[in-house]
């Protein structure tokens, strides 16, 4: 049944060399990769407002200089991701340029942190993209968790059935969005010159605010900073793309940043023109479509551009996440079950751990995307400063070309990234602190893990002069449990005396009824007259403990002969599985107790029954 | 940690022979066997005001008429079952009655009665001490289903513990209960006679009543009936008393049904004059308390009592039900796990579906006792019929003595518990029905169990002339799965030579590695240079289903050559549990699909990891 189910939900197994390449086009690898990027402008302006509003409406005026500050930032990481892109073209991911540069640690850390930054690019994409939906359907904001929980699980869904068949899909939403966000720029814009759209600032620009404070601004500037989400991307998947692979992603990665830069500084400037305020059932992009186009089909199609970009975006999460746990797994770092690939080719194990992860930071955090928020930009900005600083040793140990100009920009982004970081730690801490207690913890597990695989396989690994190997054994002690004189005793003797040289028959038995007892061993006796039938006495009723004893004597008799030991457990089967309640679970207990032993190998004998 | 928790609550094991059996004189059979029946006068004259109050506290004057045919009826149940003790001196319970007289079928409806009774007989005692307790202490009466399922989780962890040591602790609360309720009585008539108490009843005997019809009689009198529950307890005990046995049970009995119908008929009459009101946090008897002892100290040791002796009611419950179970499992009705004793000699696997069958009982009808009480009374009275009806059946065989005269006294048993039955059903079929889906639910579950058991023994059964039986093979054959070539695959190699007169290692290789794949050959053919080696390709990454079907063919040509099949799993058993996550589970997996072939045992060998 379970069967059936599952080859419905995810599709029929498909072939290891079902996998084709397929290298992506600038126009394909933009709506791809950048989904995570463009998709942050749906809520990045909405956190510097959200932060600024706390002081006073006029605060909100400083928007426009906290913009003016992430685009600054925005184009100094581009510079630096662009040099990663020419120096690593096998991908540049933050865990591979930090450990070549800062060595293991710091790879690790930087591992970690994306491990967790992916889940939340989940969780943020999707209580964004559910902010969306609750701003055009106003009355079902009640079940904003219950909503994203969904989300993740639609989204995880199809990642296990396999994203190949739907990634051209994938284009889609991303240029629909672009489209529709071009389209609400240009329209604010040509209103507000024509004069249908009047002019609501709550305050003009260089007006003196009072109480601002520069903690304020770069609470706000922090904040605003999530907006640079996703940047990234392009970096890692440079392999992906058409040759000259290096030009054509750092191109991509060129239009893409100066769509975003357009993006959010057009959609900032609306905001603060339309003097919108952050509300808590419509977000800043919705009441922008509602005042640009008002409340019609237009406003709608912006929603639902908007709740499918985020979609997307939170997808791109489900392709990284299983990348980087495979990753992290074929180096110990992280359980093997992450190297496994389902029946669809996906890394099923990392799909779903991301969804569980996913879904547990929306439940704590409530579904609340701004609370989300600081703690993903730290997730995001930690791995930044690590690859960008650990471009400057590159260039330091490179020293080609103009290494010096270069590294004065991975300078910059690394400089930039680092301030970000304190000033989140310093300014957003009640939303950041499980990052302290998150990274160590994973650090720890990803070292005991690690250690763990090193001890095995030094332990499992045949060494030239070991003496235990090809040893020679002169027979096999083979002892069969017994319990009554059945036909599964007798199949099992039968068996027993086929693999072993020397058989003893094994019973245990209990005060209650010593009539019946001896009666065991008569009926044995008559069966079976050549082998040795042991009779052990046990006055707790139980039979773990003098069976183990009774097979050890026999073990160590074995060795002393060169012989193994092998205690034969028979057991039989019922058709159906729910007759297994019927009949006692001694052989399964029997079987997990002399597995502790080294020198004892157990073996079953299944009679099946036929009704 | 498991075995120490365990060891600290129930005690450590004892062995079989520690088992003694101690006869039982009159005096302590009264106690241990009494609770039940004594302690129904703590609810049976509420039941019946209860009823009554419905109509009019007018109404109430018909406590004493409905209280009279009680007692009518408990003379006559009294005598009957005196003449079971006669008849079934190694203990009549209404299971062996109805089985003996009326066949298998009649058996397991009384059985099947009786087990649900146990468990209603725990749920109805629990409630009603709860009751007392509530009624002593008001302020906790929102806690009442809380209290009672800790009561019945305190009962059912004295009972795993073994009852034996504590066996004579019990008659304490019998004998007190028995002398408060005497005190009482007595006292309340002194106070009456004296003139200290004044005439409260809410109508004169035989005044007419507006509104009172003969439905409404028999509906108090079925719920008053639930009085006599309990009565049969002494009548399958007969065994355990002094000798001359039937003669000191018969006289028991006597003596409980005297104390019984004295304490039911003193405390209707005191509810009657002082013309108490059934009301919810204050159960009749503790309101008669209040009026007789006013609210002191010996108001409090009433409820005391009363709640101690419904304790230890419930006790019974949980000495009757696991015999019962244990009697049913012996003749293949239920599992076999009910055979079981536990490390303290008690029948654990009863004990614990006891407590588990109350607490739910509890649970669904909200800890209220008076919801219960009639399916409780249904459950008793069908065994009671049953084995009255058995009894007549019984006589008509045996035609000795008096034969006739205690056919009249059975026939006059069974018809009055027959016409309660009926009352019950008609009178209270809201509370009653789910008596009609348990039963035949039981019935089939008993039914199929028996068959299913029956199955297994004529298929596990070793026949004369059966050709299966001492077949002598001339060889094995031992395939050993190989994942890697590790001291784990040499180990098992080694052991799998000792077993087997032929050894082949499987390999199951995947696409995505080809040049690894044709290393492990290499390296296990270095290794191994007489052991033939065999290399499976799966496309879908998958190793259960070419390893099935290598193994099939491999099974089929042993077969041919008259040699058996092992299927050896090499697996390394990591140091501590929790390291079992980190290496993939496939060797489980493994194993439960070999499982399912009948010609293929599937064997284990373990490498113990030191590190």
């Amino acid at each position: 049944m379970w069967r059936y189910l599952k080859r419905l939900l995810i599709g029929k197994p498909l072939k290891t060399t079902d996998e084709g390449g397929q290298a992506l086009t600038k126009f394909k690898a933009l709506a791809l990769l950048s989904s995570d990027a463009l998709s942050s402008v749906a809520y990045g302006t909405e956190q510097i407002t959200t932060v600024l509003i706390t002081l006073s409406a006029a605060a909100l005026m400083y928007q426009l200089w906290v913009a003016a500050l992430v685009l600054v930032l925005l184009f100094a990481i581009t510079l630096s991701y662009q040099q990663i892109i020419h120096a690593y073209p096998s991908g540049g991911g933050a865990y591979v340029v930090a450990t070549t540069n800062w060595g293991q640690p710091a790879g690790l850390v930087a591992g970690g942190s994306l491990l967790v930054d992916y889940m939340l690019t989940v969780a943020v994409s999707v209580t964004s993209g559910t902010d969306a939906i609750i701003s055009a359907i106003p009355a079902i904001s009640a079940h904003q968790v219950g909503i994203s929980i969904i989300l993740v699980l639609l989204i995880m869904g199809l990642n296990l059935r396999g994203m190949r068949e739907s990634a051209s899909m994938l284009t889609l939403p991303v240029y629909f969005f672009i489209l529709m966000i071009f389209v609400m720029i240009g329209w604010g814009i040509f209103e507000i010159v024509t004069g249908h759209v009047a002019y609501h600032a709550s305050a003009a620009v260089g007006a003196p605010v009072q109480g601002m404070t520069l903690v304020l601004f770069f609470r706000a500037f922090s904040s605003g900073s999530s907006s640079l989400t996703g940047v990234e991307a392009i970096s890692n998947a440079v392999p992906n793309f058409r040759k000259p692979k290096s030009h054509n992603a750092s191109a991509t990665l060129a239009i893409m940043a100066s769509i975003l830069a357009f993006f959010f500084g057009g959609i900032t400037f609306l905001s603060y023109y339309l003097g919108i305020k952050p509300m808590a059932d419509n977000t800043v992009l919705s009441q922008i479509g509602q005042a640009v186009f008002g409340h019609g089909l237009i406003y709608y199609l912006l929603q639902l551009a908007t709740a499918a970009i985020l979609a997307v975006a939170a997808n791109t999460g489900f392709s990284a996440f299983p990348i980087l746990a495979y990753n992290l797994a074929k180096d110990k770092f992280l359980p093997h079950a992450y190297l496994d690939r389902g029946d669809r080719l996906g890394y099923s194990n990392g799909i779903i751990s991301l969804a569980v992860g996913a879904i547990f930071l929306i439940i704590i955090f409530h579904g609340k995307t701004s609370l989300l928020i600081p703690l993903y930009a730290v997730g995001v900005f930690v791995p930044f400063t690590l690859s960008q600083s650990g471009m400057i040793r590159h260039w330091f140990r490179v020293r080609e070309g103009k290494w010096g100009l270069k590294a004065c920009i991975n300078f910059l982004g690394a400089f930039i990234s680092l301030s970000l970081v304190i000033c989140l730690f310093l300014l957003h801490f009640g939303n950041v602190w499980p990052y302290l207690i998150v990274m160590p913890a994973l650090i720890y597990m990803f070292y005991r893990i690690h250690r763990h695989y090193m001890n095995v396989a030094r332990q499992l690994r045949i060494s030239e002069n070991s003496d235990t190997v090809n040893h020679h054994y002169d027979g096999a002690t083979v002892i069969v449990l017994v319990s009554d004189v059945t036909q599964v005793t007798a199949h099992a003797i039968d068996y027993a005396r086929s693999v072993g040289d020397y058989v003893i028959a094994m019973h245990v038995s209990f005060d209650e009824n010593p009539r019946k007892e001896h009666k065991t061993a008569q009926k044995f006796k008559v069966e079976f007259p050549d082998v040795r039938f042991v009779d052990i006495h046990s006055s707790y009723r139980s039979i773990i403990t003098p069976t183990l004893r009774f097979c050890d004597v026999i073990a160590k008799r074995a060795a002393e002969r060169n012989f193994t030991t092998t205690v034969l457990v028979p057991q039989f089967v019922p058709r159906r599985p729910w007759q297994n309640v019927l009949h006692n679970q001694t052989a399964l207990r029997l079987r997990s107790a002399l597995n502790t032993r080294q020198n004892i190998i157990v073996s079953t004998y299944s009679y099946h029954l036929k009704r």
